[in-house]
């Protein structure tokens, strides 16, 4: 039997509102999901004026982030043209996506979770989720 | 009316032992997935710690190479931009995998199965692979 | 943050055994899925003779039984025409499984994965799958 | 290693012409679909004024019979509201089809494929569906 630790609905709720504080501040209404560790949702929201296809988009980020245990930016640079994983972004029906704006959550070396973020840029949607983590490390960090 | 050999369950049971004692030995937990000759799942292991992506694309890659009767590697040589199976990856749905870690099993110059690794680098999985076939042929090879 | 039980790759091969052991007994190849908590595929086996449709069919009990901790068989009964769930069955693309032959893993009262078995009867299957976590029990029982 | 019977592409032309003749003797433009013993398709026929639907139905059908290794009009039966099997129509994302006009082609005892007709009533698609039976039958008689 595994032992296994992974994020909780108030966990989820603070990489919402962490990464939400960041769309507001530089005014892009984004969607955020949030899975557990085996990439099944937690948590969900859309910003008014966050974009419809990103309700599946932050969904798959962050399915990607969690079930392959590292950031979908990471794997757009290793499916370019010429490298290793090229044509991966087609895998799990199009689920796996390789467009940055996916982060796995990390506690103690495991991953526990994931965010993802989409509507923005992808630099922006990293941003925000970024700013998700950062505000969950910084709750654990008190406790 | 054809006559088809195919990986028996024990067969199927030999080339997981095989690819899950390499990649032991290389320390990456892995997703083993082994199709018969149509590309039908027969066996699947997931090593802990194997990521919950690689469940599906490990199948998958098993079924391209079963199915289409060559690795996964080299349609990733095949489908690189310019090249004539450009974008292959996402056809059947996605599950046509162009990233190695994929190989058919053959037997007498026929395709009796074949073998899919997922959860490391393309080398590590498909190195895993191989030592899957190798131990095969060796047991097939002492009767 | 939450801790969770979750099925071992040697947990989820002596539920198999079981299963197995019984479908010998019984003379019935059945397909044998073992999923973790989450329902994401850990190990699965297709007897010789084991059904094609049945590789699908064994994969989405576990993943019901799992998912939604509870028999497939349990689902049969509250899906029924008039009854509240009726309809059910066609839910997540047809992954929601009714029949019988799903069982959740249940370990101090928790989920800790699932086992799906096809290719007989409703009732073979059910008998097969309770084989495997019989055989599961009384190795924890031992330890 | 195993040995498999299967249909071959001869095989299955026979098949689609005892079918097709029994079609036009009762006015009925069918859809015709022979697949493999794994129900991978072999190969199929829109007859003038088949029915669009059907081009998808019979070939599921024929899917439903290879692979569960039965008439897909057992499946009606045993899948009626009551029965151990309720609910099954829908699995495999629909592809299990429960309507008659599926049935395995058997030979020495073993599935070696599966022929599926649609277009008519489930009779008419039954009785044509056995007309190619019966001529490869008798093919094979005379060899």
């Amino acid at each position: 039997m595994l032992t296994i630790k992974r994020l909780s609905l108030e966990d989820a709720q603070i990489l919402i509102e962490g990464a939400s504080a960041k769309a507001r501040e530089i005014a892009v209404p984004m969607c955020i999901a949030i899975t557990d560790d085996s990439g099944q949702l937690i948590a969900f929201e859309r910003m008014d004026g966050g974009k419809i296809t990103s309700t599946i988009i932050a969904q798959d980020k962050a399915y990607t982030a969690a079930g392959a245990k590292r950031t979908t930016e990471s794997y757009g640079v290793a499916s370019q043209p010429g490298s290793a994983a090229y044509g991966i972004n087609s895998a799990i029906g199009g689920r796996l996506v390789v467009v940055g704006g996916g982060l796995p959550v990390i506690m103690d070396g495991e991953v526990v979770g994931a965010i993802g973020l989409s509507s923005g840029t992808p630099a922006q949607d990293i941003e925000c989720a970024q700013a998700g983590i950062d505000l969950l490390m910084k709750a654990f960090a008190k406790t």
